[in-house]
């Protein structure tokens, strides 16, 4: 495989050379990642910046037409606008969030527009690594905006928040006392939550759902990197195309505060160090699912199941079989 | 020292051998560990269980006040109660959260009731095992209830959380706009939130700001270890000593049901494994801060921060000197 070529072929927008450069980020062969450390390597010092844009959404609450309605948007104003996924899912059956472009049919034929489903990988470390690299071949080739999308079992929106300038949690209206029950730490991760479907007989609802979550976020601590009255709640219609452009200029908004601020390259450089420990990290711990570690925890761990030995003392027994001092 | 002699003051409920083998289990010496090892394994199979009840609350809650008179409503009602604290401050300044036992001066005479100031340590692993170690002492002991105080820094709620059968989060009456903020992630740990200082001119206070927090539990996905109604949020006043018996029935009716549907014991099990895991990893993990791999970390850390080098690729690049293969 020509790098140079594929890396021309980026800086000059072709959608065929960054199809295949993702598609060669993705790869796990050792000569693919070798190849993809070069390329991307190639082209780190572009210095072109896309908004990153993480997008969280439950089964139901229309995520599908939202990117749709709201890429539409985007390309109307003249941006280019790439979507990516994190899928947990994709992880266990193989499938894919977005593996299915009908799914948003004008979007997928708009000419700035730029979709790509999730890569299956056997965990989400893999995932987050190779997704960062494609948001990284998005932004070289010149797209304004990148959306990744996930759908959550809340270690994939942290994975999509580590990896994004704002992040958006996207919810349908509630009847009533039967509210969505929102995962663990997801509200404190989002920026702007909207709720989607304000239209018809929805409409009220929506806005009570609204309501409601605009009040549990100012039980929130406020967090340096929020200007006046973020976080916050809006009803939002992507059926009807309804609040889209309120949306837009809410994280407009937002990030231009963010920028000038410092908050924006803060928040970058604090990233870029979280992935580099967590790999390390994660590295470092993938030793223990595999040969004497793996053995010696399987066995301890049973010991400890069955009450026979205190978790310390068995975990003090394999650090010793490891030959790690213990703490 | 003598450890069977330690062990059997414990059994016949002696409070200075207890004192001592607290000592014995936060102290960082590799001779004391041995012996506390000795001394928790020969109590391991007592099998007496107390309720574990973990509590945070920042300061200003009234959180002494709060303990002081749930503890003295619990040993009215001839019930044996411990209090430990985990202080994440402690691990920087060496103070103490409990060290002041004049601000529970009655419940520290009761002869029905034992308060132990938060170990220094430091780290937050330690002190985490630390406290299981003295819990497990205060169980093998016979206290019925144990209280493991925190104040909250996100991380340190989750250990409490993940050595307690129950969690309690207490909150002040919030005025108006100025809801104090909640850390990521601890609302979601509460089993009960009380707000305190129910009485007087905050009482009204009080029941809006348990009516907000109630809204926001209903916000929160139902968990299988809840039964109907559950968390939940109530007004009291520990000055007044007004609503502790209320709080006492609802954590009864909540720890009954989880007796009866098989939740307490599953959690306890899942806790023993978690601890297990936890402290493997963190042993493994704590490699990463000596040595070589210190060296290697800071030093393509730097690289990162300057972007001279992407994340993944100074992760490979220390997995590689530390010679452990790359996911």
């Amino acid at each position: 495989m020509d790098i140079a070529k594929l890396r021309d072929g980026i800086l000059k927008q072709d959608r065929r050379a960054l199809a295949r450069a993702i598609t060669l980020v993705e790869s796990a062969r050792a000569d693919h990642r070798a190849l993809a450390s070069e390329l991307l390597d190639g082209l780190r010092e572009v210095g072109k910046q896309a908004l990153r844009i993480g997008l969280s959404g439950t089964p139901g609450v229309g995520k599908s037409t939202f990117i749709e309605s709201f890429g539409m948007m985007l390309t109307g104003k003249r941006l280019k606008v790439a979507v990516l996924a994190v899928d947990p899912s994709s992880t266990r059956s193989g499938g894919s969030i977005l593996g299915d472009k009908t799914r948003m049919e004008r979007l997928s034929r708009d000419p700035n527009a730029f979709i790509r489903p999730s890569p299956s990988q056997s965990h989400l470390g893999g995932v987050a690594r190779r997704t960062r690299e494609a948001v990284a071949l998005c932004e070289a080739f010149g797209f304004d905006v990148v959306l990744i999308e996930t759908v959550g079992v809340g270690q994939s929106e942290t994975v999509v928040s580590e990896m994004s300038d704002l992040f958006l949690l996207l919810l349908a209206p509630a009847g009533g006392d039967e509210l969505q029950g929102v995962k663990r730490g997801i509200m404190e991760m989002a920026d702007i939550i909207l709720v989607n479907k304000a239209d018809g007989d929805l409409k009220s609802a929506a806005m009570r759902t609204c309501a409601d979550y605009a009040g549990a976020l100012r039980l929130l601590r406020k967090r340096p990197q929020d200007p006046e009255g973020f976080p916050k709640a809006m009803t939002v219609s992507a059926l009807q195309e309804d609040g889209l452009l309120g949306a837009w200029e809410e994280i407009t908004t937002l990030t231009d505060w963010r920028r000038e601020a410092g908050h924006w390259y803060r928040r970058r450089a604090l990233q870029a160090d979280y992935w580099f420990h967590e790999e390390v990290r994660q590295g470092v711990l993938a030793r223990l699912e595999t040969g004497t570690a793996k053995t010696a925890i399987e066995r301890f761990g049973a010991e400890v199941s069955a009450g026979r030995v205190t978790p310390s003392a068995a975990a003090d027994k394999v650090l010793a079989l490891l030959d790690v001092k213990s703490s």
